[in-house]
């Protein structure tokens, strides 16, 4: 898998009129009764849908803050049980100031606030903390999908979980594959040539990423679609699961800015 | 402009045919001739044809390194040629360990060898820097490709130029916008309301870097592709070249990372 020619052309298709979602309900199924798949197309889903479909939601009222969340949302002006779920969440805090928190989380994300938020759920007081293995999440979602509506002749659809990180140095937030199932996550051309047959420096491409920025293209954040279709990159999908997005972690010992 | 309801579809199409590239060549009016172009799309052109067309091609053969390149290309096994150029395009360095230079360039930009390569080139031992003024290309580009090709009926097309750029914490290159014009390259929807009617939380969109990952997803490394179009954007497309993709660079006083 991986590498080949360019494709000439892809579409990006938003996935609409599913339901308000909660804890239980078959995101697979739901996705799949809307969507029209074809073999090799990658279905990507957001980290909300997915979160609340797994009953990751939890209400602030109901978490008792500690004495190093108090702390920490007392300077930083956070809400304290908010700061105890993040903290909760957490392998590691990197920066705690100028009222942003900015963590590694125990998959080894390092986002802020622990990747927990409170936009598009429908109760007050509540917030989604991230899938509890988003890579097992897009294997259980491709299974659902598969057995919902099995395209034939080719790949089963790869799923994606996407959730937005904002970066440093660069204002604003794009969208990340923090789970993956089926899909090539990098696509490694070290080693290998350009057209010039000049060796190629240092290209390893983040495609999982650039598929679930793609897929943020034709949402709106108001509109609570769930899902998208990415049409047109078959090659980069697999028919075993592979490795998933944790292949896209960065270790620590590698890394310059931690 | 900017914001709205989700488009549904989006198309990404790889413009094919283009001749290798040198300085002086009409960039906008090659992609223009083959892009059977819409109004509304937006063409992504990649930094390495910008700067080969307008000459910011250099032989490392004709580079006299300082002592401060010589010093750090010793430290870091690096050509001091090379060196040497990246340090007269940068600003300040942040890294310089582990063969890794890391700068910040003179437009601001954090990157990788100032963002300086070789890949893609003709001619052995010459490496292509970044255009002068990114944001002052895509405005060219966009004039040349409305004289070439103006479509009617809606905005001109805009212009976004893209490079591939490393990220702390995750592995594998994406590309994002260094240039642009035509295009709000921020969606901003803070103090917008979800689908419930709770207000968002920090939700700037960086519209332009995903636009220009969406597009590299139809090109492969080596294929020498360097443009594509993406249509079904028109609402982020606006008829004055707008504020740039400068407007996307953190400023290095609220960056936690530097």
């Amino acid at each position: 898998m991986g590498g080949g020619s360019s494709t000439g052309e892809l579409r990006v298709i938003a996935v609409t009129g599913l339901p308000e979602l909660s804890a239980g309900d078959p995101l697979g199924a739901l996705i799949a009764e809307r969507a029209a798949l074809e073999p090799g197309d990658i279905v990507v889903v957001s980290q909300k849908a997915v979160s609340k479909c797994e009953g990751r939601v939890r209400r602030l009222a109901d978490v008792e803050p500690g004495a190093e969340a108090r702390e920490l949302a007392t300077r930083l002006e956070k809400d304290p049980a908010l700061v105890e779920l993040i903290l909760a969440e957490s392998a590691a805090v990197l920066r705690a100031e100028r009222g942003v928190l900015i963590t590694r989380t125990r998959h080894g994300l390092v986002c802020a606030n622990a990747g927990i938020d409170s936009s598009n759920l429908a109760d007050e007081g509540t917030v989604a903390l991230l899938p509890e293995d988003p890579d097992a999440s897009a294997r259980r979602l491709r299974t659902e999908i598969a057995a919902a509506a099995r395209p034939t002749g080719g790949p089963l659809p790869a799923v994606v979980v996407a959730d937005s990180f904002g970066r440093p140095w660069r204002l604003g937030q794009a969208e990340v594959a923090i789970g993956c199932a089926g899909l090539t996550p990098l696509d490694d051309w070290r080693g290998r040539r350009d057209g010039s047959g000049r060796e190629l420096q240092a290209t390893a491409i983040a495609v999982a990423d650039q598929i679930a920025a793609a897929a943020d293209l034709v949402r709106a954040k108001d509109s609570g679609v769930p899902a998208v279709v990415v049409r047109g990159l078959s090659r980069f999908v697999s028919a075993g699961d592979g490795p998933g997005a944790a292949t896209l972690l960065r270790p620590p010992s590698e890394d310059l800015f931690l």
